[in-house]
């Protein structure tokens, strides 16, 4: 993915490039610097979707092209009407969005070549995993502008400590990648020419488990999070019961008693 | 602030001093070590309730005297009057001035010179922000004299790790300054002799933000974290929404989206 | 403890060995790298009951023999009934060894000398604390054969940041002893010759505490950590008054005013 500021004029503004069970959704308004207008928030909602119930589909990676990842919600557009059904639709729209990244079965990795500023870092935040280039850079910046990053805090705060979320917020500072890797922002830094090929294997580690476990476990991790612990133990044994009674748990496990190769995971 | 153990005999135990928009409460009991009596923390709750009224005051630095940043309860106080009636009053007292640090509208920056132990220990986790010395260093030793410390665990609990807090708590032992960034305490450490820079930088990048927005922004920080995700994004929108109906953050985003330096915040 | 593979005949797959006040239990299924049979979960859950009960034990230990420290569930015994009665037992039983260890009186330390996976790696972030060997190695390795470890992922996401979490969980991938500390799993690593000593002070140094107040406190941890700030700071208010009603809590805090050497903590 070299940096290609302009995109062709008959482009869509969101790609999608499926391999080996990896769906690659790509942010395509590089000279917006990817920024969250309603028609690209609307057509990341409908992939997501769409890639909920496609059944070839292990992983997703959203990436983004150009010099930023993203660069947070279209001000301009925000500016033209900014009413407030207008701002409760945008904000809604964007929530819907950014909670279905973690709704759909598949893992969803953030790519992060550029920088991530306001619903851009939040983007990262929601994301399950996330792998950026050493280059990348890290901002909840809307303080600056007059626009606290409200939304983008939810995310934040629950990945970061929470004197490192405040200090984002409230500062609107950038921080670096390997401050971000330390604060829990994202899982690895590499090099930015590294950065496909980073992507790509962890991907393919995770496309290559089966992928009903897969799902079922990435449902589990965020109900159970927000339960007492005794609670939380009720909901992953309920998972782990139905886990057994699948024929590829049977399998799998009796080919590693064996010393067997894995089986070709069949259950969705 | 050179060390100066003595105070003059004519001083409140607690300072205020106003700059550029930052007012700086100074615990000023350097003989004591700070300790938290009544009188002080009646004061602390006192000055920060007046705070929360001031429009002039855009930040609030936590600063003190002397060798220590503060030892926690006064416990020759604590000792004299032990009764149920007397705890139950003096923890409830404690309780609601931590909160109040969390309730004004202004980020608080706890500045840590020196060792800050037991509810010391506390008032620098309970604070929105924290700049300490090199040479500053942290424990919850109230183990150690028998006194558990139970109310400081609540604030350590949510800025360490489960396993660093639960250490703290139950060996009472110090953790470095560099321990304590590394765990998320605090948010920066720099040189003793650069501290007030540090933090005078800090609180001025804070100050120079919309206070309206500044103010919106750290009450829905400590909402939306106790809460579930789907509901967080309920406030968080509600906060959007409104923040998008004031005119300093229209004319922010207008001077932004125009190359033209950000306009003199007018909201409060 | 050195290398010792093999457990002799006749002893019980699970040990106990008291020493000033510190329990260790050991895990002794070293041929099937502890892996945590119904009959071991029984004992240990069975031990744990014990010695919540055991006025001369001040700290417990979790610790392993042979090569790995625990590799988690019994997957052959799980294969020969895998229907949902017994897979709901199983969990279940597993589910309160685990709430065990956080529901007796006394903190447990696990000591990790070597692989801890899936169930054994939630067996290291169950308990209070943990010191680790520097080979030591951690994994949620269950997905790699169809069993993605749910129950693990509660204890897991309640030690490290979530996106680590994540990683482990839906990758299996290893993480070494420096990133478990790094991530929070464990308080501190030491090379393998120094184990024990590191494990030993940190259970002295725990142990010479008051019991009374340990016990309060580390209850009081779990259960104000789940609540929000206001309801939180309820419960250590009464921890903290209850606390200071004990006549060790008096002498201990004399005795520091006084500097002399804290009493022999008589408090239970």
């Amino acid at each position: 993915m070299p940096a290609k500021p302009q995109k062709r004029a008959n482009e869509p503004i969101l790609l999608r490039d499926d391999q080996d069970g990896v769906a690659t959704l790509t942010l395509n308004r590089p000279d917006k610097y990817n920024a969250l207008s309603r028609e690209l928030m609307g057509m990341i909602l409908d992939h997501l979707d769409r890639l909920a119930h496609d059944r070839h589909v292990r992983v997703v990676v959203l990436a983004a092209r150009g010099k930023a990842f993203c660069a947070g919600h279209d001000l301009r557009e925000m500016l033209a009407d900014p009413s407030p059904p207008a701002m409760e639709a945008l904000f809604q729209q964007c929530s819907q969005m950014m909670l279905a990244l973690q709704r759909i079965p598949q893992p969803v990795i953030a790519r992060v070549h550029g920088t991530a500023t306001a619903a851009g870092c939040q983007l990262v935040a929601q994301c399950d995993l996330a792998v950026a280039a050493a280059t990348a850079k890290f901002a909840t910046s809307g303080i600056n502008v007059g626009l606290y990053c409200g939304t983008p805090s939810v995310a934040v705060s629950r990945n970061l400590p929470r004197k490192q979320a405040m200090e984002m917020l409230l500062t609107g500072e950038f921080i670096d990648a390997k401050t971000a890797l330390h604060y829990g922002l994202v899982n690895k830094v590499v090099p930015q020419a590294k950065l496909d090929a980073a992507v790509a294997k962890m991907a393919k580690t995770i496309a290559d488990k089966g992928p009903a476990f897969i799902a079922a476990g990435k449902q589990l991790f965020y109900r159970q999070i927000e339960n007492g612990m005794n609670l939380a133990y009720k909901h992953a044994t309920d998972v782990m019961v139905q886990n057994m009674q699948r024929p590829d748990a049977r399998k799998g496990i009796e080919a590693f008693l064996n010393k067997r190769p894995m089986p070709k995971w069949q259950d969705r």
